[in-house]
């Protein structure tokens, strides 16, 4: 604990992160998950290292950009883990260096997340060229699309070649983060959801690829039928997006996801430059209007700030202005631009 | 669903909820919920209806603030719905209208929230003194802070003498927002979190009353013992706060329960109107601030913004310049004065 509160050197840090300091790594992302706790509770302000985490991730952001970055994303039970699990050891098996990020929104109570952690770490844990990082988001998923981008820099700079957005396919802003990978891969399972919620959840919009895992239960077929009608109907690009099946626990269809992965990667590097290009740039603008955003609301939370919003705060409650209209005043806004 | 659709004249809305129109309240209710869902999603802009939102709110803003508002909060399974159904019959009883807004963090894909909705309809359906809304938050725990004082809002403007507010205990957002009712009841259980970890989940901070539930249970007289032992270390101000003891299913201790939401009522109308001011003024300044931050996060996706925002985001990626560097040029800040 000592350690952790301890005020850190940012340039150490750095220096560490980017001589491959799982530690430091580790360390960097703690922190980029404590701001992402207190970015949605305005009014507490930046948490403690704050500062260290901003002077660290402005000094590794020239040093970040050479990682490849996967997105997978699905529905709870779909088998994501156990995939992504498999994927790692092929990676390995190929030598390249992983992270994963494993944003989960589990239970604030039972910490399901570092339940994953422990049961994911028993494959790799021996494996310096593997770093799997847990993020519980704890009920707080505003602090999600602020962190990602940032652990994901973490894990770029500290050397992972290969770094993997695991996502609960659940909310748009899980689906979104893992949208905003290279590649991104949705799985499914049947029995768990069908193409048309699939689709509902615009999951089809951000898939690369599409994998059916549990393709040994019943109904794999009729899944597999389905996706690739409903992709037939929606313009691909330049892409065309495959359906896999898997049989994640046994290792089944691994292989050809590798090999569908690599192919999407070479077009990417190819036909689709304007892709990649795009997609890195949605995700850096997405990192920098995250941390506009809990700017604002940490501004707002000052003393001269929060004046202001006390005076207009007192002429709401007594019925002088609208929520609306106060909101205007404090965005130093025009009744004639409307927020609405 | 073409009714939803269709465009609303809120002028007329309002005169509706005014005139205690539950469906209408219920309408304009589901227009701050799915406001509440863009409000995290940025880059998607409002919802359809919020310019009629935005317009039936400000109409309401001046028609609103006679409610007593009440928040009830406490982990999972502590009893809370149940403890609140039956302050609902105890108000009834006493010839007031009540609403409750049940915020629930349910499973987006089990839909909860509904549930919950249908269950408690049973005993109050045919009530038109009571009104029920669950709102789901499917995940997306950001629009809490901005959903709440607005549907809050609709409810005293329909005319509910009390509006309970109702959350899970589990996260800051959430016990935040049931510290900003006037009164605030803590519910805990045996066997459900001890009362170190309340004090950490900052429960203890916001509750003006604690109630420890199935207080049949093993363990409920030294939980009780152990929570007036840390309010006896805390500074409880003008109001000493009391532990009572309930079995809100059998309904006992729930008038004793009642006797000390009255005897806060009159104290916040006799010595604590000072603490009285300080919440309304600490939920319409929430209220404000939210709105403020969602409207800079609407902002950013459009045209104008975007195009500032894409352009810093292409120097980030070409590792010109961090993001927290970039986040700063986009609110128009100087390096001086750092976000950090």
């Amino acid at each position: 604990l000592s350690r952790r509160t301890r005020q850190a050197d940012p340039a150490e840090l750095v220096d560490r992160v980017l001589a491959g300091d799982r530690r430091a790594a580790a360390r960097l992302i703690s922190m980029v998950e404590a701001g992402a706790a207190q970015v949605q509770a305005a009014g507490f302000g930046f948490a403690s290292q704050g500062p260290v985490l901003r002077a660290a991730v402005e000094l590794l952001a020239p040093r970040s950009g050479a990682a490849a970055v996967l997105g997978v994303t699905g529905a709870p039970g779909v088998g994501k883990s156990t995939l992504c699990d498999r994927l790692v050891a092929a990676e390995r098996a190929a030598g390249r260096t992983v992270g994963v990020l494993a944003v989960d929104p589990s239970s604030p109570l039972t910490g399901g997340a570092l339940l994953g952690d422990r049961v994911r770490m028993q494959a790799h844990a021996l494996d310096p060229g593997v770093f799997i990082r847990s993020m519980a988001t704890r009920g707080r998923l505003g602090g999600l699309a602020w962190a990602t981008p940032q652990a994901v820099r973490v894990l770029d700079a500290a050397g992972c070649e290969l770094v993997v957005v695991e996502t609960a396919g659940v909310g748009q802003t899980e689906v979104e983060i893992a949208g905003q990978a290279d590649t991104t891969v949705v799985v499914l399972a049947p029995g768990l959801g069908d193409a048309v919620q699939v689709a509902k959840a615009g999951l089809l919009e951000v898939a690369d690829v599409l994998v059916v895992n549990k393709a040994d239960r019943d109904g794999a077929a009729r899944l597999v039928r389905d996706l690739k009608e409903m992709l037939a109907l929606g313009n691909t690009g330049g892409w065309r997006v495959p359906v896999l099946t898997t049989v994640a626990e046994r290792g089944d269809g691994v292989a050809e996801l590798g090999g569908a992965l690599a192919a999407h990667r070479a077009h990417l590097e190819a036909d689709g430059r304007a892709v990649l290009r795009r997609r890195r740039l949605a995700r850096a603008a997405g990192e920098v209007r995250e941390l506009a955003v809990a700017a604002l609301r940490a501004g707002l939370a000052e003393p001269a700030a929060g004046a202001e919003l006390t005076a207009l705060a007192e002429r709401v409650v007594a019925g002088e202005l609208g929520p609306y209209a106060a909101a205007d005043q404090l965005l130093g806004r025009r009744a004639a631009a409307p927020l609405g």
